[in-house]
């Protein structure tokens, strides 16, 4: 028969699918002798059996690890004068704060309350205090009685006792009270209070079964990614109370400084209270330090026992703590969170301390934490104002005036104002606003609102969920903590850390990019070593090689400072803007291959001299040059201003000259859906000369630049065919010349990947372009759907984060796989790489190595996130575990 | 060792990849015992070698075949008094009409000329000008002399003994020109002419080879997709000559009449002449019946051999032969080509001679024929005069006005007129000129013409390469065999047969569609009664149903008449159009939830009374209806067009008013790439209520029809959570009523392909929209290229028939046959069919049929075609053959 119910003897730590989080960390606990109250954990099978049947089975097991837990505790539940108490608390794999539900003092009846008195040494008030608890968690949680109903009564009576805090109820007054909570309870579910505990117990352990599927918690479930078939384990624990008298107490630490990743005693300490006291914030804590001068026997055990913890858990630890009367109780412990900048530093400090090695210290840390440390940051030396705190949702530090109104964003930031743009929430009529505006502060809606999402996607900073924030748009203002902030008035958010401060605040370069720029020597910043040797470390273990997009010789000397191994996507249309538009309207324009003709003539110098730059900045290593992409007309004027522009000169009865000309030209070259017209290869087989020019542009910069590696990527590829007619033109050309150039195509389209086998015959390499990728496989443009219903989808949980940021392993991703496998099978000297967005995503990275990619290609800034990926993906497929 | 020559007796028709079609049959005739000149083929092997190592191997070979050939004639190959002569002809497998090489009278010397003049009786001017031939053509094909010098000396020879055809140049004239010949050839090549016969053999037979690659036979086969690697074989065949005098001759016939497929002798002859001499058409030939009274002998015996070859080849043969002094020789026969009337009247009356069954006849028709047959054709009656011929590119009958410039086609068809846009050759500029047309007819370029493929696109008339015309654009007229036509003049031409007449002609309506229409009894006319038991045939064979895509109750009940059996696809936005569309605007201007909901409310019924209209004219028979899909500003006015009415208006001092609402709305609401945006199940996720409008006007109308099957089908679900999201919304409202509705999805975004196994546990049935996965598969629109590079890719033969026209196997397909392996095995009770344009066309049915789909789905008029390939489909996959 299947096993429903562990005793806390029976688990450990790596039984998180089956206990949850917190019940497999207790266990682990209570078998490293540990002080933890006794308790059991029933199973997330058997939440999943609630949740198909709506029974808890399992009742005899329950049954028996009760007895076992009242034999333990020398107490009995539901005995009148000497009651055990149990707390029934909720317990995932994954954490899901605030999410599932709690019940506490489950136990206690007209009854026993007595009986708890006696045990708190007579404290009447404390037993008639956790009873009047009981009935409204319990009431509340298992039964569904609104919760204000009972927040109102306790209004009322402290109203009566003319106190505003609860401390001022004395014994009878929470007696009054308990009556009155039960003559709720009793009309809001048609029966008494219970007074079977038993009954109590296993109606709270369905209840929190139940919450699983709890509205909230389904969502939340959807936007994390967590499965939602695990279900929810549930652990009964022996209640033990830190609201006992001055000998009493609870409180929260950590092993480390989750901060800075200091070694050191660092936690908060609340005499006299229990746990939801801390949060409910009624009396500030102490610093955990001041714990050794009140009760030095307990204090002295809990730094025992955070040295125990983590020299079992190899790492930091948080832990959640409480003295009963001078007896310390552990009540939870995990690997805690801490700053990225921590996460550096307490991986570097581990393996100085011999505890893990290179190896762990790598996968302790990740690509996102090290993108955050590259963005700049408040100088918090000038003690800015801080107004609020929300959700750092799209990281970065930026400063202007208020403003509520998307128009008016706008209108400011053409006028050469900095604006923060400032709102309940946005939507999609905002975007204007959101464009124009340095940061965008919203008071609701977490990681994946709307204004999140978008911000993102810009690179804008961007705080939401500041929920203390009262948005009054009609009078241009927003209150806070008792600030008023008009528009017009500068504030300052910081995407990172979500806090938002008054005025502007001075903004100071990241040390890690000064070290990266060589500007800062690595010994001289505990965090910048730290960096330092982890990346070294990433660079010795990876397999894929990086490189980066870039299409200046500015932009790849710093790729190459920040490590990039060449340049995996040159976009050799930024190099047709500027003064050059001139030129491309005129080969736009042309009537005659003779006009067309003389404006590739001129483009091609250009073209090579900007080749010349990028050679020189990455000679001796690769640069993949991207032929020319996007359709030509996006080099015109749109079509809607010109229209206009033509329509107004005739009206006023003037010439429009050029300009008909031009509106003539992009009528004729409009296209409804540009994405998936005229560009890519399909310039180049339908424009004569268009290729040609530029490939002999990249070969005669090449000869000119000893140590030039160059490789012609063809765009937009579908067709084998497509590629062999560009391919033997550009041979032909290569040949006039004693250079060696490499000839392979984006891997871009579905039907590409699908057909990769042929494509191969004609490819010295497979570039994945995975943007379009996503946006041909899922059938949308990034333009278009991320500010129009990315929010809603993100919100209904259809993916848990943009397939831009992060690949569609299942979708795209299974494109990339087939284009990788088969192509390699057609050629097995075949090169892959990647060059979309994706190539800097740390998710993406760890499944471009897998999939056997040789290299990833990314913005310059993104060039150390993916070396440490790539550094943690090798580690993580070899198996490699210090512990 | 490999053998590469087949003497005649050697080979049979079955060995047409080794012998090509010629040799293959001439192989079949010379077994049957027919008079085949004696002769061998040299197979495709050897040309393959040719064109590797450029040497003709297996010489050793050809030297005995050659040696047995001339023990069968009794002539020797260079023999001054008595020479054999033969003929070196290109066969390839697949027929290449004019594409590669012949050469004849090899075997002519300076010596030789005399004994062939003996041979002939002593006639000097014949064996002069088969030697004058002989150098021409060998100059020409062997050795690269430009044919025009050899049309030049013969102009010349002609004028200086004042005659205008060959037959005014008497011997000694020929020998004169003979001697110019020679000496063209030696100043082209450098040489002398080889007066070496084996020599000349072994040069033509190298010729030949190499023709296989001559640039325009590498095209043809690029767009007849004709594999390049197959090679052409040679035939070395014994000369045989009908200009001898009036009892030789020359011709050609059919043993039915091709045009109408009926029985009885059809042909033509040409006394004392060569086949070359018929396609030259130097004089007018006579109708093979009078054969009988000129050679009784030979006539008979042709008959014979007529009777013969059919019953061999049970099917219409063509032949070609010649009488030389009362002897006949067959020179070639195969399966003749027919027209498509005659195709389905040939094959029932070989049913009703107990030569083939039905199945074997349905193989031997197809549905393009079909669909040829269904078009309104000229009222030949009238007698109209033919202008000229060209290539039929686009079916169809179209009288106009011609027209010689796009613009002035848009400005006269805006008047009322109906024109045919006439030109050279077309390009995307004539875009707005081909759309406002009746039709197309241009002078240059075949069935992958620009022309050509823009017109199949939007179903226009069209007929190309009609090179005798003369257009010259600027004078406005073009000239044809004497006749001048100018613009404004009515022309009307045949996209069917490809003719040309002038004036306009009466259109008469098809017969086949008469009868499909229930207004033709099938016994009336031969042609309907063969396309009825064909119809009838395949109905009872095929595996896959056929629907139809209906938007109306009329289009549902034609199809229906057209054998539809339920309605695939029923585009619900069509009901958003005409008087409508004002309540679309109202929905998108909605500012609030009551506005829009109003909005809402007022549809719902017309859409109901749309669906209950529809589900009568099916009732009994399954109809699915897709939720809307396009998005909402495409029921805008265009953004142009708004902008420039508002800024004129403001530049009049004029207030835009509702103008200006849209215009926001418009600009709000636009999209770079509409394709790839707010549309199909996003909308319905996006926009609260427009899908549950839909689900409830289709369930309120299937409750008032009886037998109402209605089908709801999701567009444009790329991920299963979208499906499940609006499957849970559409179930609620359907439980509200007695009415049993399937739900599914159309399969169109590649992603929903590669993850069709998740999507199809949400989904009843998986309908293919091959439109749109072919769009985004490829990543084009097909509004965006067709016109503007599809032309160009048919040229370059990246690929061989538009995607858009006939599913892309390789790629699309691909994703096609995922999705159905992966979705039946996910959920083996999923149902399959197809509802993009490829559900009516030929080779895409059969494509479908393979995959295993359970129904296509088509427009009214193709349902026919779909029933008779998906019978042929189902024929041909179980190998049924009568043969």
């Amino acid at each position: 028969m299947e096993k429903f119910v562990y005793d806390f003897e029976e688990g450990n730590r790596g039984l998180k699918d089956l206990l949850g989080g917190k019940g497999a960390n207790l266990a682990e606990m209570t078998n490293l002798g540990l002080p933890v109250p006794p308790g059991f954990t029933i199973t997330t099978d058997a939440c999943r059996e609630y949740l198909r049947t709506g029974e808890v089975s399992a009742r005899d097991e329950i049954e028996q690890h009760l007895a076992t837990l009242e034999g333990k505790m020398g107490r009995k539940l539901g005995n009148p004068s000497d009651p055990l108490l149990v707390s029934v608390r909720s317990g995932a794999k994954f954490s899901m704060p605030g999410m599932m539900e709690t019940v506490l003092n489950v136990g206690l009846t007209d009854e026993s309350v007595a009986g708890l008195a006696a045990q708190a040494g007579g404290d009447e008030r404390f037993a008639w205090d956790s009873y009047r608890r009981l009935i409204q968690m319990f009431g509340k949680t298992v039964c569904g009685v609104p919760g204000e109903e009972f927040d109102h009564a306790l209004d009322d009576a402290k109203h009566a006792r003319g106190t505003r805090d609860d401390v001022g109820l004395d014994a009878d007054a929470l007696k009054g009270l308990v009556g009155t909570y039960k003559e709720i309870f009793r009309r809001h579910t048609g029966r008494a209070f219970p007074q079977d505990p038993r009954e109590q117990l296993d109606l709270a352990i369905g209840a929190v079964f139940g919450s699983w599927n709890a509205e909230r918690a389904v969502l939340y479930r959807r936007q994390e990614r967590i499965p939602a078939d695990l279900g929810t384990a549930v652990n009964v624990v022996a209640m033990v109370f830190g609201n006992l008298g001055s000998d009493s107490g609870t409180g929260v630490a950590f092993t480390r400084d989750p901060a800075t990743g200091e070694k050191g005693v660092y936690g908060d300490y609340l005499p006299n209270a229990q746990g939801e006291d801390v949060v409910a914030g009624i009396r500030n804590t102490m610093p955990l330090q001041e714990l050794e001068q009140l009760d030095k026997r307990s204090y002295d055990e809990l730094m025992a026992i955070m040295a125990k913890l983590e020299e079992h858990y190899l790492d930091l630890c948080d832990i959640e703590f409480t003295i009963e009367r001078g007896k310390l109780w552990m009540l939870q412990t995990r690997v805690g969170k801490r700053t990225a900048a921590a996460a550096f530093v307490i991986a570097t400090h581990l393996v100085d301390e011999g505890v893990i090695d290179l190896d762990e210290a790598t996968k302790r840390v990740n690509g996102n934490q090290l993108a955050q440390l590259m963005f700049p940051t408040f100088d918090l030396s000038e003690e800015p104002e801080q107004l609020t705190r929300g959700v750092g949702a799209s990281p970065g530090a930026a400063s202007g005036k208020a403003v509520f109104d998307a128009q008016h964003a706008v209108a400011m930031a053409k006028e050469g104002e900095q604006v923060i743009l400032v709102r309940r929430e946005t939507n999609p009529d905002d975007l204007p606003g959101m464009i124009a505006a340095q940061g965008i502060l919203t008071s609701r809606g977490g990681k994946t609102s709307h204004a999140a999402v978008v911000a993102r996607g810009m690179g804008k900073t961007c705080v939401c969920g500041a929920d203390e924030l009262e948005v009054n748009v009609h009078k241009g203002q927003f209150t806070v903590n008792g600030h008023v902030v008009s528009e017009g008035d500068v504030i300052s958010i910081d995407g990172t850390t979500g806090r938002v401060y008054l005025g502007e605040v001075s903004v100071q370069p990241s040390p890690v990019v000064q070290y990266f720029e060589g500007t800062l020597d690595p010994q001289a910043d505990p965090l910048v070593s730290a960096v330092h040797r982890i990346l070294a470390h990433a660079d010795e273990r990876r397999r894929l090689r990086v490189r980066t997009n870039a299409d200046t010789g500015e932009d790849a000397a710093r790729a190459r400072r920040f490590g990039a191994q060449g340049i995996g996507l040159c976009r050799t249309e930024h190099m047709f803007l500027g003064e050059r538009r001139a030129l491309v309207e005129r080969l736009i324009l042309a009537r005659t291959a003779v006009e067309r003709d003389a404006a590739l003539d001129e483009l091609l110098p250009l073209q090579r001299s900007d080749f010349i730059e990028l050679f020189r900045a990455m000679a001796g290593l690769p640069v993949t040059v991207r032929l020319i992409d996007p359709p030509l007309h996006e080099f015109l004027p749109p079509l809607e201003d010109l229209a206009v522009k033509v329509a107004v000169a005739e009206e006023r009865g003037q010439d429009p000259g050029h300009d008909k000309d031009l509106l003539d030209a992009v009528r004729r070259m409009h296209e409804e859906n540009p994405m998936l017209g005229l560009r890519g290869v399909r310039l180049g087989l339908v424009i004569p000369g268009l290729f040609a020019m530029q490939v002999r542009a990249i070969v005669e910069a090449a000869a000119q630049v000893p140590d030039a590696r160059p490789e012609i990527m063809v765009p937009l590829v579908g067709a084998v065919q497509e590629l062999e007619t560009i391919r033997a033109e550009a041979e032909k050309i290569i040949h006039e010349f004693d250079v060696e150039v490499k000839i392979g195509t984006m891997i871009e389209v579905p039907r590409a990947a699908l057909t990769a086998g042929d494509i191969a015959q004609a490819a010295d390499f497979f570039s994945f372009g995975t943007n379009d990728l996503t946006q041909m496989g899922w059938g949308f443009s990034r333009d278009d759907v991320e500010g129009a219903f990315f929010w809603r989808y993100l919100e209904l949980g259809i993916f848990g984060v943009s397939p831009f940021e992060s690949i569609d392993r299942d979708g795209v991703g299974r494109l990339v796989r087939i284009a990788v496998e088969e192509g390699r099978a057609a050629r097995p000297d075949l090169h892959f790489g990647v060059c979309g967005e994706h190539g800097g995503d740390p998710d993406s990275v760890h499944f471009f190595d897998e999939v056997g990619l040789d290299y990833v290609s990314c913005s310059p800034f993104r060039v150390p996130v993916a070396r440490l990926e790539a550094g943690r993906a090798a580690i993580e497929s070899t198996g490699s575990d210090s512990r």
